[in-house]
């Protein structure tokens, strides 16, 4: 199977519809010194799923990476049989990794996919692009921000026999996003929604009640067993549950009105990257 | 069921049997500012696994957390339904936030366990037994540190209906092991095995041959799809499997004699608390 923006749009959903060999080979040399040189499958990976209780086959392959300057995770997900793979919000300083990762893992890296325009460090995405032949951007088409693919709500990007669904979740800025597995079992919340926190609402197109709206209205209707795996943590936690948050997300469990209060006395100093989104237009350079 | 050190001691087992109730009551008031008042369960927590994907109720809680001045990994392992919790090495400075998590999910931090005597950081588990009463401190009897439970090949540490079993991997120090889930589903490598690394071995009882037999007997004999969760990575990975790592890493697929040869020539700093580590033999007040 190939990556298919599934919407009502045969003819992108076609354009998307990506080769799954050959792609890797712009992948510099210096890479894998050693490692890389054998290319057949790793049999203990394909079979790997997340957790090993999970029924073998049935679960995508992932795994949580941290990039420490921006406190920044970045998600791969992938199908193990077919190989084909999805990165969520790469940082560009972290991309060698994030590559020689997918390259030992024998990955095809179909989309790189950014929940949101980033103010605080630079996406990788456009690094991938430059080194992955035939790997496509995606980001919300409310970001401001120009891609590959702009996603809708209820968008679905498949990766082999799995898929993310778009939830549109505007607050942080206009165009986040949550990413939801098929299963609905875990949920890349972005900004939206951080662990016992969220994304500040204080720049951009930030604006508190819009946040609230949709962490009530498309976060919190989740499962409550829903893993929750956010942009960022800053303190050092790593995952969290819908569950959880509904319960002890200490802004989140207030009133709207109580929430509105607490964001616009937050007194947050700008975020680190803040000068070069401006002077880009919504990074939109970063991911061409 | 109550936590038992599964050996021909019935002696020592019975006075490891711990109360299941009440022992969070030194918990400061501090840790939860206005989320903490309720004590019933949290269903949506009780039920949830690893994985959504994992049976329901079959599967441990765990939950992986990182300190990130010394880059290390803290895991929290439970049982749902008995609510008993194993605490895999904790650090000083992230004491409050462990308790705080704890509490917040209504487990019963019955044992906290370190892979071996840290030189890098200081453990949290003698704050936690400060704090907790009735929790206890777990670590090998070969670390020359002393602890509630000094633990030998083949231990178990029950929480629940889950145990973690003791295999002992020396080589980055004597009193090094490597705890695994009942189900050979994740490994807690400490410093023996790191994601693409191993711990150095050039200090206290540091022997790089006997490293390199512990990976290959210890942790490279478990199943391709268990996951490791080493105690430290510097370079934002979270998780490997032992297949990636009998595959990947760059130490340990070479041989013993080249494996030596690495070791002896990495040259390193001595690591940030080895003065505390010295000073206090094998840093066994810290455990006490």
């Amino acid at each position: 199977m190939c990556f298919i923006v599934n919407r009502l749009k045969p003819a992108l959903a076609y354009t998307l519809c990506l080769q799954t060999t050959g792609h890797l080979r712009k992948v510099p040399a210096h890479m894998g010194p050693g490692l890389l040189t054998s290319k057949q499958p790793l049999e203990s990976v394909i079979i790997r799923p997340y957790c090993a209780r999970m029924e073998l086959g049935k679960g995508p392959f992932f795994r949580q990476l941290f990039e420490s300057v921006s406190s920044t995770y970045t998600y791969l997900l992938a199908d193990t049989e077919s190989r084909e793979a999805v990165l969520i919000d790469p940082v560009l300083e972290t991309v060698d990794r994030d590559l020689k990762l997918v390259e030992e893992l024998g990955f095809n890296l179909k989309v790189a996919v950014n929940t949101h325009c980033h103010a605080d460090h630079i996406t990788g995405t456009g690094q991938l692009k430059n080194r992955l032949f035939g790997m496509k951007s995606a980001i919300s088409k409310h970001s401001g921000a120009s891609a590959d693919i702009l996603l809708s709500e209820g968008d679905k990007i498949s990766f082999g026999k799995h898929y993310l669904t778009v939830r549109e979740t505007p607050g942080h800025t206009d165009g986040c996003v949550t990413l939801v597995t098929g299963d609905q079992s875990m949920a890349f919340t972005g900004d939206t929604l951080l662990i016992r926190g969220c994304g500040r609402t204080d720049f951009q197109q930030g604006c508190s009640r819009r946040l609230y709206e949709s962490v009530h209205q498309k976060i919190f209707t989740l499962p409550p067993q829903c893993l929750v795996f956010p942009a960022h943590d800053y303190k050092g936690q790593t995952a969290s549950t819908v569950g959880e948050e509904r319960r002890f997300n200490p802004r989140l469990t207030k009133s709207v009105e109580e929430f509105v209060d607490i964001m616009t006395n937050l007194n947050l100093p700008k975020p680190a990257k803040i000068g070069i989104s401006d002077s880009r237009p919504s990074a939109a350079i970063l991911l061409r």
